[in-house]
């Protein structure tokens, strides 16, 4: 039979799955591997959590009847083999590239793809809430979230735990323990995981209890010494396991690369009532062993010929070079990420500064108010968090950093559109829910010179909190400067004169805003550009300069439109009674941008140069002498 | 000796407490909670928790040094008797009015308010900031968090018990344990902590089993069973606490209110290394048996003479009628809170529809992922969270709702200007970080008859996430409508005619532009106003409408003016290139407003009818004509 030699090409979806043997089921595991590496490496995307989950993906979609049960996976980077399951593997090569696959799960790609994510720890919370709509509507499905060791440390994970206890109704937790995050786990919670899984003991207690009182020679005074801890005897001789005292039965660890031992668990998972937690253990990178042994390197992977070798840094790389640099003359600098020490460059301060590097787990929330509580104990605490992560704790930047008005440093990774990952990771809100807050400070720069001098001068601010945000980008490629400026807050720079408008940009748009002002003045049109510099507190003084100069203000941003830095642009103008003055506001559509190049991603919001010079154009109400890219 | 009468005047501060015997110390205890019922009673304020923590307080500001021993309050609302015994005494009956002392803990108050706070959770992140600065900069202060079990229950709280489990820093985290947070508190880790405490095996585990290994007869079987079991026999006969397995030292449960316990443990916690739980038993309300008797009634109460008996209902009162109403007929609809069952007023719901109404706990997070779930699974849940405490849920909101445009209802309370809980419990932040938020719709009402609309309209809406947001505040007094009407999404309605200016006002503050422009008209000057119902979508054709009209608009809201309402009306405007309107944005300063009446904040923000009518003059440029009062 020809299944025998190539399963993989008769698995249309789920049902597929159903007959097929044990032995066959190991063949597909090694075929969806073979084809994963194959495509992965090709492509590029996430790697290693995918290798990992790869067993564990078939015997679910055996033992459960996806979509009417509902499998939800936390953060969606490891559903690859899920995706190839679920009629989308001829599409696997078109991952995160615009038009195709999304590297995370999406509900609009696949009735499978019960629960978008992205972002890690929500799968307990969203099962919990399809169980309930289960229970109270009278439907009799089953309910899986697949949660990694890593998204565990989310709090929100530990409140839907909590709860989940709480409500005791029928959920099937997966703990996906790979000991991995993106970087190596860290925390109490993941040390415990650790005991729990290379303890055998654990596992056999109860049974071991029952041998040893058998052997046991009972006297008298045996007797006694039984009747004084009768009342504690019995719960010691449980596992002492976390999820149980939470209310869940725990299951588990199991191997999770032996298809027999996994379905024999949840085939038995399956049938028990109330919250259970499988505790699966996998290898990240399995079936590869560069990545087994480098699962950091091998998190994602860019696509073979994808730019390599001698490329510019980014700004992350000079994010973490400034820091090092400041941290070398100032030892109460001290830096903070929530499980993104790779993301956010900080790997190479933790390596100058073991001591002074704090990988909190992701945990956003814990990581601001930590920085306010080392800030006011004398510290200087930069918090690295990328802007869509940095949404996590926008509670305590209010509460526990603005109210208080303390000198916490927001190094704003992936500030912007990012690319590849999409809607879930678009920085593109930040300047509109920092903006809002008093005491708050926000910078961006126009180019890497510019975010060293801005992370001095948000070092050397101790007035409040101070924000820096970067792209997802590589830089333009500048000597460096002979030594680092402090930037006066709230001061921005005029970079080119012009009388017909004035392109007022912030951040990375400066660039785009200068190559449109070069595009305009070979229509006659004279742009100015202005550096902003400053979100908050504005350059109201040259704002209004070049505004009543030109008449005309466009403002320039890769964050929403809604309430980001061209409507406090607005806000000054009205402020300031500049009513005649005209304005655009070009930033961000409101509307989720999808996975594409960051470059495709500009275009398609109309930033890239050519749209913006077209915008201005057309808006001054010139006719067109020369034909630009049409602006979608 | 004087002292021994009246011990509580002799207090100035922590230092005069580190000479008190046990039997002063007990006697101090007896005066604070007489003095404490006497004050709260007369002036109202957190009451029940308060009380629960004399003891507690006592023993902590006579073993620690603080301030350079840095005690640090969750919440804040236990912080009476802290304030009472840090110089604060005198002031305790000016505590939530303008002027007076917060009722939370706030730095700018006193060096012994080490942190601020006013949300729950925040104390252990807030403490290991504080712990980490010290052994950086080699200091050696005591740190110590004091949380209650309502608090532990955010997630927050338990991401940083995870990293302080990590570091294994020396911190002292008391478990103030009253089984309350403002209502009975729920979530499988409560259940287990009830265990916990109420188990006195827990404690002498250790020393039964050293007990019983004494009385055993170490026969041959016996010697032979124990090497079966020796893996695990250690960790079995510790006792199974969740905070010793998260690298933590668990002392206790000890009564609270037993003052020589109480030193005993601290004096013992504050030799050991590393990071301490001392679990804490208190109770909330002790010493006063009314609040003993009802803890959730006594939470917080009212001044003597404060308006009570026959007043008019709130719109909470509203809100939770008419979803009571909505549900009877809608079997699909269920009601979520985190921790706020009788602020939220959904007890009420609750006890129609035990199954359909959950509790959290505190846990914004996980509530909002909880409902996405819910909604996708068919139901229609409604998400009762304050404004103030939804900004938790941000990243939820935008990443598991928004992104994926699930229906979920969001009910927003104390939206606005909240008065004497002050700057943490503000909410005034939803519109600016909600309106940014791509499929989000907002509504606010004009009156209680509009709330009920809303929520009609919100629960027939099934296109994606809506929120209404109403005010802490009584309503008007209307009669109730015959029946409850779907309102046109994105529609507004213009209230008043007037040519010379209109006053575009969203949620209360229509009334207050309604008022205003009564007062405008005996000034001779024609002021539209317009009701704009919705935020997100505006009502472009409104608004338009009367800008052309009277080429001035004014709007109005109770939201900081950075990025809401009026900044949205700013966007409008110009992208329909009606730059020759005049605009004037009266809004919230982009400042944190101080607890007093809701009344004497709308004062101070210039919200109140006779300030919004006297701005509207003065920036029309027209001469005073009636001396009305004065902007701040």
């Amino acid at each position: 039979m020809p299944m025998a030699e190539r399963i993989l090409d008769h698995i249309r979806g789920p049902q597929d799955l159903k007959g097929l043997s044990l032995k066959e089921m190991e063949q597909l595991a090694q075929e969806v591997r073979e084809e994963l590496i194959n495509t992965v490496t090709r492509v590029g995307g996430h790697f290693g959590s995918n290798l990992g989950v790869v067993e564990l993906t078939i015997v679910l979609h055996a033992l459960f009847d996806s979509p009417k049960d509902k499998i939800i996976w936390d953060v969606g980077h490891q559903a690859y083999p899920h995706k190839m399951l679920t009629g989308r593997r001829e599409r696997m090569g078109t991952i995160r590239q615009k038009g195709g696959l999304c590297g995370f799960c999406v509900r609009s790609e696949s009735p499978h793809d019960i629960f978008g994510a992205g972002h890690g720890g929500t799968s307990i919370s969203a099962a919990l809430g399809f169980a309930k709509a289960r229970d109270l509507l009278g439907r009799r499905e089953h309910v899986v979230a697949v949660i990694g060791d890593g998204s565990f440390t989310a709090g929100m994970a530990l409140e839907a735990l909590d709860h989940a206890g709480e409500l005791g109704t029928d959920l099937l937790i997966i703990l996906n323990d790979n000991g991995m995050g993106i970087s190596p786990n860290i925390g109490a919670l993941h040390r415990y995981l650790v005991k729990l899984r290379s303890d055998p003991h654990y596992r056999k207690a109860k049974e071991l209890f029952e041998e040893f009182m058998h052997f046991m020679p009972l006297g008298d005074a045996m007797v006694d010494a039984l009747e004084r801890v009768k009342g504690s005897i019995k719960q010691f001789f449980q596992p002492r396991v976390i999820f149980e005292d939470l209310g869940c039965t725990y299951l588990g660890p199991v191997d999770g690369h032996n298809i027999a031992d996994l379905r024999d668990i949840l085939e038995n998972a399956k049938q028990l009532k109330g919250p259970i937690v499988v505790h699966v253990v996998t290898v990240k990178g399995k079936g590869m062993p560069e990545a087994e042994q480098n699962p950091v390197g091998y998190h994602a992977i860019k696509a073979v010929g994808a730019p390599g070798g001698k490329k510019l840094p980014s700004y992350t790389d000079v994010f973490v070079e400034t820091l090092i640099e400041l941290a070398r003359r100032d030892e109460r600098i001290v830096a903070v990420t929530a499980a993104m020490l790779e993301g956010t460059g900080l790997v190479k301060f933790q390596k100058e500064f073991p001591h002074r590097c704090f990988d909190v787990a992701m945990a956003e929330q814990h990581a601001v108010t930590f920085c306010a509580g080392m800030a006011l104990g004398g510290l200087r605490p930069v918090a690295a968090i990328y802007s869509t992560f940095l949404q996590r704790a926008f509670d305590q930047i209010v509460h526990d950093v603005c109210i208080q008005n303390i000198p916490v440093v927001f190094a704003i990774d992936r500030a912007g559109l990012v690319g590849n990952d999409g809607p879930t990771h678009q920085g593109v809100f930040d300047l509109s829910y920092l903006r809002c807050l008093p005491h708050m400070v926000i910078m961006a720069p126009k180019d890497e010179n510019e975010l060293r001098h801005m992370l001095k001068t948000a070092l050397e601010y101790t007035d409040g909190p101070i924000a820096v945000r970067y792209p997802r980008d590589t830089v333009l490629g500048l000597e460096p400067p002979e030594r680092l400026e402090c930037l006066p807050i709230g001061k921005g720079e005029l970079l080119r004169e012009g009388r017909h408008v004035a392109l007022v940009a912030i951040g990375t748009m400066v660039q785009n805003a200068l190559q449109a002002a070069e595009l305009l003045a070979a229509e006659g049109i004279e742009a100015a550009v202005v550096n902003a510099r400053f979100v908050k507190p504005l350059d109201k003084e040259l704002i209004r300069q070049v505004a009543e100069a030109t008449g005309a203000v466009v403002t320039i941003e890769d964050n929403v439109r809604m309430g980001g830095f061209g409507s406090g642009v607005l806000e000054f103008l009205s402020e300031a009674g500049l009513y005649s003055v005209r304005t655009l506001v070009l930033g961000v559509p409101d509307r989720f941008i999808e996975h594409a190049t960051r470059e495709e991603q500009l275009e398609e919001c109309g930033l890239d140069p050519r749209s913006i010079a077209q915008r201005v154009k057309d808006w001054l109400g010139l006719p067109a002498r020369v034909p630009l890219r049409a602006v979608p």
